[in-house]
């Protein structure tokens, strides 16, 4: 068997940095390093950053834009280790940063580490370039619990953007959001968003291509937040064995 | 064997008239026993409307308001035959009269004659009935045809309805219509709607009833217009052996 | 606003136990009396069974058939307090002695305590009258996580018996598992299972009715075990305002 | 407007025939150039073989493969025209004759000219191979109407085909058919199959990628037979522009 890979965890005591605990304690081809929480947290077993950057193969880190940045410039200084960042929002001079940092350290960053939303996200392209307008529509569902606040899910959206780059357009120029009332007929080339809120739901998603006389539909449910945490470990596994860059999803998962 | 019971198809040209021919010849339980359009109509084997009623033990017809009034009053006046009437957007003088002339014959008047949805519209005033407000949100998700100009459908809208009776509300007081944007949370007793359009679909429905942590749904697919006819004729039957009075699909399913 | 309701958990330890314990904290109109566990069960703030019935209104158990029965037996003995029962696979003795003491107290007893599983299962039963094997077949499908050892699920059987006795059939005379083959066409009046496993999935049931150009669906989807929990409450509320006798969940959801 | 491309039908008197019939003459791309079905056929406007290949620019064919592989040679002979093959269940000898002829024209030959499933085929695929048995357990499930005699169907065995493929195995050694009774957890890799039989279901098929906390479905609804001429539509007009050579709908998908 060999050595498990050593996993160091930024933000630690988030939401997320809690789960990644938990997920990398009870995966055998991994051991959790070391854990650390911004500077100044009080909590048993925390270390510091620089003691976790000594000790890790990969951060795996779900903090904010600022402090994944410094985070990447730290870890490029010190020439490792390689991360896996799972912050959002970042502003133009984060992402300068983290792309400064990764001409020395390998760095995978996403905005979903759902493994599954990623192969979506990439059917749903290669679907809307091989069933153009002509062939049907394109109508993408999403339901969520009862306290989300907008509509539709930046993932729905996201879905709406791939099948938008696999027809060649731009989403805004087609999207379709709340048909109420008198709509009139479908114009060709439209992309529609239906929105259903209540209960609990995590997140339901499915992007129908809709043709005369057939439905190809593509779909995904979320359960629980510990498939973001499988998403990181896949990346985290992955990241490990590159050269330096900046990868996304997408590579991890073209393996 | 019993005798086959004799039906008289209305309307015996337009599309679903065309559809009951279609669907009564295949039916060994019955006999087609005549054809009629409105008066002045060519075609192969219709007979005039005074025929048709002295030849048959239940018309059914799908005309138009008028011509259904004045096809309930011409049978009261004989005593017969039975009717089942599926024309729609009768005004108050029309109900009237095919109210008078349920005192003499008996009549199934519907705004479907889907089996399915029929029996769906009663398990969803009783479902809404026992999960309340505090228990679960209610949202209606249906999807049309690309060619279809309004939304929701009447049939999600009366799904809506059927909802909100067993909640013992006013549909106009709760439904939520084309969510986008920021919406906010979802206040408890919100019956939502959401749309999608596209291809070729007849008609899909369905009403889900999200709680925290389990969702139930009640939904309908309609495949083809055959549905509508296998409905009528189950209407047929049942009123054949009915007193005089006014009846609905409700009526025939509690068979 | 009303005093609180006082409840004790009977299995406090047990994997539902500790989940009604966590529900009933968080729910404002229930105040947890006590938690008791198998006498010898050490654990902070449990207290011994007596204690514990002299200090609730209701008491929620789900422990184990024997238990569950000397537990009624118990509160039968001190004419209260009421009793909602969980536990599953009891004999006949058991059951002999939970309905003698349901001659005294109130007792809601149910092999599921979801409310939408329960509300489902009502609608199947008028479903299947509403729609005879003339007019619709019946298939069963569930999905649960790759762990799950048996099939078709306790629950599928269930829906199928509701679905049966609608019909005024046994379901052993009709039901048709594991398709595969050369299977040859569909007699009237089968009810199929179709079984899918894999994942996390927590339980997924559909009761599909497929007539000709259209199909009836009522589904369920179970996202966590707190729904049980929650229904166990609606029990709870329900039976401590009722006089003796032996409930269960429909007669809590035809309140 | 370019000239429309002359489509000559063979087997016009069969299921598909006429289906292909009625969906040229509606497609103004299209002219019904020529008819014909096996010599000694009546029926109006009939033509016979050699004068339909000398009428049209593409050939469409669901006959037998006998008779497919006939033409085929036909065409060959002639330097033309192009063909689409719809045929099924070629043996050893009709395969060779058809890529002979094919040196010499283009041939399109598919086992399903549904666009559909064509791209989900790929689809399946690719995410068999993002998603490997440690990520994610495999399920396939399919639905079809009541006389449908075997189990699964030959599309569902397909799915698993290439969904084995993705993942580099063969299929016979990890497919679970008809689970029933004591059925013990699901082993990692194993592709299952559930069935669904009732009503006048076309034909439903989904691809099920269950993961732990996850679930991403690829499904496809059939409405009607019409997809199917679509398709081998859409097949004619691709490889009217193409050099000699044996294509399938992967090809065509690809443009």
């Amino acid at each position: 068997m060999p050595k498990p890979l050593r996993i160091a965890i930024a933000g630690a005591l988030g939401r997320m940095g809690r789960q990644m605990v938990e997920t990398v304690a009870a995966d055998p081809r991994l051991e959790l390093a070391a854990r650390f929480h911004r500077s100044g947290s009080a909590g048993e077993g925390l270390v510091d950053r620089d003691e976790a950057l000594a000790l890790a193969d990969v951060i795996v880190d779900f903090t904010t834009p600022a402090a994944s940045a410094e985070l990447a410039a730290a870890c490029a200084v010190r020439g490792g280790p390689a991360l896996v960042i799972g912050s959002t929002g970042f502003d133009a001079a984060e992402l300068a940063a983290i792309a400064a940092a990764a001409k020395t350290v390998a760095i995978v960053r996403s905005g979903s580490y759902s493994l599954g939303l990623n192969v979506l996200t990439g059917l749903v392209e290669q679907a809307a370039r091989a069933l153009g307008p002509g062939d049907c529509d394109i109508e993408i569902f999403e339901a969520h619990h009862r306290a989300k606040v907008d509509a539709p899910s930046g993932t729905a959206l996201m879905l709406g953007e791939a099948a938008a780059q696999g027809r060649g357009i731009a989403l805004e120029d087609v999207a379709r959001r709340g048909r109420d009332g008198v709509t009139g007929p479908c114009p060709p080339g439209e992309i529609g968003f239906a929105v259903m809120r209540g209960g609990s739901i995590v997140g339901e998603h499915s992007v129908n291509f809709l043709a005369d006389g057939e439905v190809l539909t593509l779909s995904h449910s979320a359960g629980d937040r510990s498939m973001f945490a499988r998403g990181a470990i896949a990346a985290a596994l992955w990241v490990a064995e590159k050269p330096p860059g900046e990868y996304d999803m997408r590579d991890v998962l073209r393996r």
